[in-house]
């Protein structure tokens, strides 16, 4: 087998985000058992926000558990602050991730805080957990890395200054976000460059949305740069605050299809994330489930790496 | 501005002949000159194939003479032997394609000859036109350079076969095709290395079709190996035979977007393509048009590199 590509589902945070309907805790659990039963090792379950924010993310702390008793990977969430790490240590979560935003306008709409003053949350964060029994990695994301709906283009040099700043304050792991989808794979390649060049390793995973369709070679950039992890969601669930109907997330289906197709190992099944499929299919009836791998099939002639 | 990408555009030939219903040649008319309008330079408008197999393609020679009256544009038509090239070169086209496909089973599956009998038949009509007052231009089409659905993958150097021997021929540029879209960028950047090798800048075109959702990163390889001409459909339009719903040709659309936020000049304007998929749409009434970036619409703050 080729070299391990880790593929990291976001669907039940980041897709569920921008459902129109709340999905039922059960069903949550049984989608995650599909995704985890088609070869998934991490899961992005949930977000500790406040309900009346995201009233889809009010279950987090039961989704957690529910999560850590069925075992079998690893589970992440989304915390925008220190009480929500204490909550999601608490709940008994493996992974914390802390979304902290590049552009200093998505910032301060989304969190009141500019980019610095929200680094200097992740530091408390990052503190509390070293002071705790049970470890906990504490990732951040370099949300709007690539692009804001309100400021546009990002300069390379200020993702830089960001994640230097998150790298010294202790972050375990470091994902670049393309939280709208308007990166290009030029781009992708100089930020990757430049970022690895001031945190090296802790820089380890890209997080990218497909609203212009640039997903998968934005991707393929990444993989090129040297980044082995990516988070998708099944069916590209999610969309865009800012462009209604524009897709979300990176079809994890397509992901694993391509990589696996240029040799990488990515211990997942397809024919099981077809079955996951229609677990999410029943919990969200009205969702438009996207993906090309789904809808043309895999060939008798398997084109895949043998 | 940065360096050059020619899109070649190739909806009215590929994209229609899987349309449900005949397209008036007044409307490929008028959808040619909204394509002209927004920077196309060079149309695939049609093929000359017995009209039996393809009704869609029985006016090709007359649509190729209005492409000419028309002017601006490159005069681009599919033609699959001597016959074919008679009848392009009698109407006016600028340019002929010749498909031999490299799948031996796909080649008599379609044109009853063997892969190496039909690059016979591409030396003929080299030799046919050389020999006539007016220049035009031969290309010759490796179809199912990427896999089959009959043969599965193909070996790199199957292709490097077939395309050497193409070259030997006489064409004027090669265009490799990954026909049913089954191809990844591993695959595209190794065959381009190996006929690259063998035929030099021979080889000047990739056509993709992005069946399995990787078409842009296809794409994407190909650039990166110094491709810098690529056909793709307005809307995505066509299919794929052998899968029911699945996407056609590359978009447009997005391929430019992708182009010209990497930095390239295409010449092509977004706001163009728009409105050429109004006319389209008012011309095929039930295509479902695909594209991403006509759905999330170009930002306010565009991403593009300035």
């Amino acid at each position: 087998m080729g070299e391990t590509v880790k593929v990291c589902e976001v669907g039940p945070r980041d897709g569920l985000q921008m459902a129109a309907s709340i999905m039922p805790t059960e069903v949550k659990i049984e989608w995650m058992a599909s995704l985890v039963a088609a070869g998934l090792r991490e899961i992005e379950v949930g977000s500790f926000v406040p309900p009346k924010l995201i009233p889809q993310m009010a279950d987090t702390a039961e989704v957690v558990r529910a999560s850590r008793a069925m075992g079998g990977f690893t589970v992440a969430a989304l915390v925008p602050n220190l009480k929500g790490a204490q909550r999601a240590y608490e709940s008994g979560a493996d992974v914390v991730i802390v979304p902290v935003s590049v552009s200093e306008g998505h910032s301060r709409a989304n969190t009141n805080k500019g980019s610095l003053e929200q680094v200097a949350e992740v530091r408390a964060i990052v503190e509390w957990v070293r002071a705790q029994e049970r470890p906990m990695k504490v990732d951040a994301g370099c949300a709007t890395a690539f692009g804001c709906s309100i400021e546009g283009r990002i300069p390379v040099d200020r993702v830089v200054r960001v994640a230097a700043a998150l790298a010294e304050a202790g972050v375990d792991g470091l994902v670049l976000a393309d939280t709208v989808g308007y990166g290009n794979p030029a781009q992708i390649r100089d930020t990757i460059r430049a970022v690895g060049g001031e945190i090296g390793a802790v820089l380890d995973r890209l997080h990218l949305h497909d609203t212009m369709g640039l997903g998968l070679a934005n991707a393929l950039a990444g993989l090129e740069e040297g980044i082995r992890a990516f988070d998708s969601a099944l069916a590209g669930l999610g969309g865009c605050p800012f462009a209604p109907g524009a897709s979300g997330n990176i079809v994890t289906e397509d992901l694993v299809f391509m990589l696996e197709s240029m040799g990488f190992a990515t211990g997942i099944d397809l024919d099981g994330l077809f079955r996951a499929r229609e677990v999410l299919q029943r919990g969200l009836p009205d969702a438009a489930l996207l993906g090309n791998v789904v809808k043309a099939g895999i060939p008798r002639t398997d084109p895949r790496a043998a």
